[in-house]
């Protein structure tokens, strides 16, 4: 969906238009006049037959051609009528400015709600309500009431914000910032961010995507469809309320591992998505990606005239996980030819303080020609012979000839080197004032051609044959007849055992002596766990016995635990005993689940065992669409790895298993949508194969149980 | 020192002085004129009788009055002769402007030993050599060849670099910030950074102290002095150099922990240094601590007229480790007699888009009088009836009444809004473009508030009785004698336990009924290691046996280690094996030390036992001047303090142990200057007391041995 009726529409009206100053119908009427939109424009009021120079209709449906775009500037009380009005003249998107609907409270809900059935039953498309409005610069169309319209340019900024949206509005034209496109999305109640990024992916006047967002409407989606838009272009996000999403409820330890934000995180992650940290970074990385071009790795070169400077840019790059490049012996060569005997001719390179336009000329040609280069970072301090104008122009010379690496400078000083600024700015090369925001910005364009790569391969994810969701579903009759949320021990082995995860047997004993029967049947030594639905926790309560080797001491123990579970907690359910054989040591690992209400399944893998709050080892990848290699990628993140790669002469764990393991994980969580929680800690990896110790299972039936 | 002949110098004598201009002797002259110096001018060249104005001196001697201050601009190859001259003459201060010396190779480096001869020698002090110069802008005085002076101000900026000083000083001037000094350390021969800073805190006219610098000259007198002066006034630093410091060559655990920055991290820790990690963020916080007062807490309070950037500074309150002020019922009842009934009254107070100044003012008032907000931050954002104007004279008002609060403003926008940023910026209320870097530099500003507090807490280091120095001597002789640099681990024992070290004893056995010997005294379970001081990691060559129950398996374990050891390191030459009792299990710690070149001991305390560079969980600490309560705080860092309070049920650790464990190790090393590195891993913790299972100790004596 290209949206190219909103944004490039032929004909616009504007419910609501209006003569008085002041109006906010006025005010969008004025400004899609002046921004110089070129199609049919019909203001509705029927108080007025002229407005603004155009012919003022009483309704929409007087108009009598099919209207692209509708802009609702009415009363919150009227709009409802005029959107059945629209709906009823065939308008194509409603773009509803007023407000007065979801953020006002239950009234105003209730008011949204019946807007967008409208908008359905007419299959009208709808922005907001409650927004500023939708601008593009190569239409020209300004239908918003801002005070000002952008300067053309190739990025389009989506806003969940109205007054962000203005702020940036103000203050990209005070900076000379360009933009295609300008969203306001308000309440987002249909057309939301997916649907302005993909337009804008698909809109060929956009090079680079901003959004700024406080949640994501559909998380499903996003995923799908932000995917193939970072394929072609960057989709570069500032995602706040980190910190008033507040906690996740969490009875599990992968649910307590996973803060409130990672699913987000990860979500961008899988998408390909470039995560602004704040207003600053956002803006600079879109002047990156907007002019340069995406260099083809992370090696970094710098010109410098100075010796501090360069050493700073130099701790930049490893800071943001750049690589200083290290020239070829022909570059050095030819650098020696050209710059003085004190000059340093390795990276960073010095031309010294007294480098006129020459050597910075010579150097930077030379590092743009050698291939270990993948972009270039010029520094330059006022010094008395300095030529900043002259520089400059050699730069944008430069960059025409090699269109391939990106260039970047930091001009570091004030007045006397404001004009060579001027000069590379508008010739499209960024120019900061202190090194590390260039090298912040690289670090982006690194991160996105890396994620682009990983995007780019072709890949599904694993497929598996005899899953037996059949004895899930009968694992789960019982839990859900009993209204039980967690699973037993011994329920969550049989749902995990359905999908081919390898756990070790559990069986429930309700006596001591059933207990043995089952000990020994198994096979010694023995672990006894207490099973209740009540108690998360078991060790704590003394409600696991390990290492029993023989029936007197199995028998010992289930009294043991029974006395110690009724003492400590009194009148708790208690199913019976689970019964295990107890496994050879190893590395103790953690895979778990905990499901995103926005995205969906969110896996979980790290360092297992008790102390897996404490150590707090932890990658995390949604299982929506999840390949193999994306497995092996998040196993790659974490501590555990090194471990299971074989630590310090110990054997290699069979990883193979575990990406099996993880990947059979994500199929049963999609499989079962009441799946809420999953853990399996410890799972224990041996150089073949490995075995889960332990399961938890959570489920939930919704509030109607 | 204050440096108060250097900085307000009554005579000022310039070695070079030149009619010429585009000679650098030229420059100074008359940067020293147009700065309106007030004191005594002495040009000195013997081939004009005056310069510029002044009567010029053939030599230094002939002016016949006391010179505080010489500026030295000849040759290179003359200096000596001059400063020899100066030194005759009884000048005070040397500034030696000349470069050619220490960094330009061998020969500059023996004419820098040579100046600095000579100025000890006539007790004369020496700034550089290689500098831009010195400028105080109270004096006032530039003697420098900067092209400029600085606005004056109330900040001190010591730069080691002369290239970041110019380029500093250009862009101060374009942005409008002032300062006290600007100060070129250059090759810092003599005086260095200490002094500077020291000097600059004990200088009336200066609030701040800014520092870029590459290197700590004298690590033991920075802790000293630099504890001393940021007592009185924040000083922070740009430390660069970090990436191409590069890896410390580390044979122990804690040396692999501790990277080559940490010993820098913790010195500018503990002696109350902010350390600002780039350019942007050094000018944000001086900017912020030069006009406004240091906050008593970290509770923000926000007024916004819009959510988006409201919400955005709130993610910042977070991240950056402060907190959202939560109002008085009275503040808010206040607030909602004045604002409109939409209006947010909880932190962060919305004020709404069609917000006048008198929204702001009332809220403000409101926040500002509240006790339970430390610093306000106000968000402003473009809206159709905005007043920045209006709005910064309130708060300007506002900053007055409420002067022990501060106020920092992001306006959000352009041209629109520049106005109101200038007043607030020219009154000391510091204004940024986007929210996060007022949040940053406050943060800064708690941060100090908060090592403030704890320098000013009077208390000495733990003090020991009964440490047996002479017998750490003995075994020491033994190491010297074998040329060893490595202790064998009976050897180490005896060191820690003469320091008071709780180890558990260990004893070499030269055959298998000797450790059956030992092991049947000290009492079974045993444990057996290799003792080899070739053997780094014992583990790793089956060097070690644990949980030996009789003399048949200790016998046993003796010949399977030799076995394994001789197999695996064909020729390693092996003393012994050690024999000790095997401890109950417990909580594994360790603590450490390695040598800094800079800083002396720098000590570690983390999760100990063989995953210890897995894990990498460690606090640091210098040992020097090191207090019990600061090792409460280095051990309360780390995630092992989760452990040794008491982690799910289990009993808490013996802390008392662990502190004064870590003092004494601390002691040792500072009684040791040979001690470069020391391991106790593990320590294990126990609900009364600790002991050390393994002491690892290595030793220098310099390149002589």
């Amino acid at each position: 969906m290209t949206l190219d009726s909103l944004f490039k529409p032929e004909t616009v009206a504007i419910i609501g238009a209006s003569n008085t100053e002041g109006k906010i119908g006025h005010a969008i009427m004025k400004n899609i006049i002046s921004s110089g939109y070129r199609g049919e424009l019909y203001p509705v009021n029927p108080g007025s037959s002229e407005i603004l120079g155009y012919k003022s209709y009483g309704a929409v449906k007087e108009i009598g051609n099919v209207v692209d775009m509708a802009v609702i500037a009415v009363p919150a009380e009227r709009v409802l009528t005029v959107a059945q009005d629209c709906g009823e003249a065939g308008v194509r998107y409603l773009v509803v400015v007023t407000a007065g609907f979801k953020e006002i409270g239950e009234k105003g809900m209730k008011r949204e709600k019946d807007l967008l059935s409208v908008c359905q039953k007419y299959n009208m498309r709808l922005v907001g309500p409650n927004v500023v409005g939708v601008m593009d610069t190569h239409t020209p169309l300004n239908a918003s009431f801002a005070n000002g319209f952008p300067l053309e340019g190739e990025i389009a900024f989506i806003s969940q914000s109205g007054a962000m949206l203005l702020a940036i509005l103000d203050w990209s034209r005070s900076v000379g910032l360009g933009f295609s496109r300008f969203i306001s999305m308000g309440n987002k109640a249909d057309l939301n961010e997916v649907d302005f990024i993909w337009a804008a992916a698909e809109d060929v006047n956009t090079k680079v995507i901003l959004c700024y967002i406080e949640d994501v409407a559909d998380g499903q989606r996003f995923l799908r469809v932000v995917r193939e838009a970072s394929k072609r272009k960057p989709v570069i996000i500032l995602k706040s309320g980190t910190s008033s999403a507040g906690a996740r409820a969490a009875s599990s330890h992968t649910g307590a591992l996973a803060g409130s934000e990672v699913a987000y995180e990860t979500a961008f992650l899988q998408s390909g998505v470039i995560r602004a940290k704040n207003m600053s970074d956002l803006f600079d990385l879109a002047v990156a990606f907007v002019n340069q071009p995406i260099p083809a790795g992370k090696r970094v070169a710098i010109v410098t005239n100075s010796g501090g400077p360069g050493i700073i840019a130099t701790d930049s790059v490893e800071e943001y996980g750049m690589q200083m490049a290290r020239f070829s012996k022909e570059t050095i060569e030819r650098m020696r030819k050209v710059l003085p005997a004190e000059a340093n001719l390795y990276n960073p390179v010095d031309v010294l303080g007294d480098a006129r336009t020459g050597r910075y000329r010579d150097s930077l040609e030379a590092v743009l020609e050698d291939e270990n280069t993948d972009c270039v970072l010029v520094l330059l301090s006022p010094a008395a012979v300095t030529e900043p104008v002259e520089t400059s122009n050699a730069m944008v010379e430069l960059q025409q000839k090699y269109k391939n690496k990106p260039i970047f400078a930091a001009y570091m000083g004030g007045e006397g080197l404001a004009e060579g600024c001027r000069i590379l700015t508008s010739s499209g090369l960024p120019c900061f004032t202190f090194p590390e925001t260039a090298v912040k910005a690289f670090s982006g364009m690194v991160k996105y051609s890396s994620l682009h790569k990983k995007l780019t391969r072709d890949q599904s994810p694993p497929k598996f044959e005899n899953l037996d969701s059949r004895s899930v579903k009968a694992t789960f009759y019982d839990v859900l007849r009993d209204r039980r949320v967690v699973l037993l021990g011994f329920e969550a082995t049989q749902v995990a055992e359905a999908y081919g995860i390898p756990v070790a047997p559990v069986y429930l004993a309700k006596s001591a002596e059933e207990a043995v029967e089952i000990a020994e049947s198994l096979g010694f030594p023995s672990v006894l766990k207490v099973a209740s639905p009540k108690i998360m926790h078991k060790s704590d309560v003394g409600g696991v016995k390990v290492g029993l080797h023989d029936s007197r001491q199995v028998t010992e123990a289930f009294h043991a635990i029974m006395e110690s579970v009724t003492r400590l907690m009194p009148g708790t359910p208690i199913y019976g005993i689970e019964v295990q054989k107890m496994m050879p040591p190893g590395n103790e690992l953690i895979i778990g689940m905990v499901r995103d209400v926005q995205f969906g399944p969110l896996l979980a893998f790290g360092l297992g065992g008790i102390y897996v709050n404490l150590l707090k080892d932890a990658s995390f990848r949604l299982a929506q669409g999840l390949t193999k290699t994306q497995i092996e990628e998040m196993i790659a993140e974490t501590k555990a790895y090194t471990l299971i790669r074989g630590y310090r002469g110990s054997q290699p764990s069979d990883i193979g298993t575990i990406i099996d393991t993880i990947a059979r994980v994500g199929r049963l969580a999609l499989d079962f949508p009441e799946i809420t929680e999953i853990d399996l800690n410890p799972i224990i990896a041996y150089p073949e194969g490995a075995v889960v110790l332990d399961v938890k299972i959570t489920v939930s039936y919704g509030d109607d149980l």
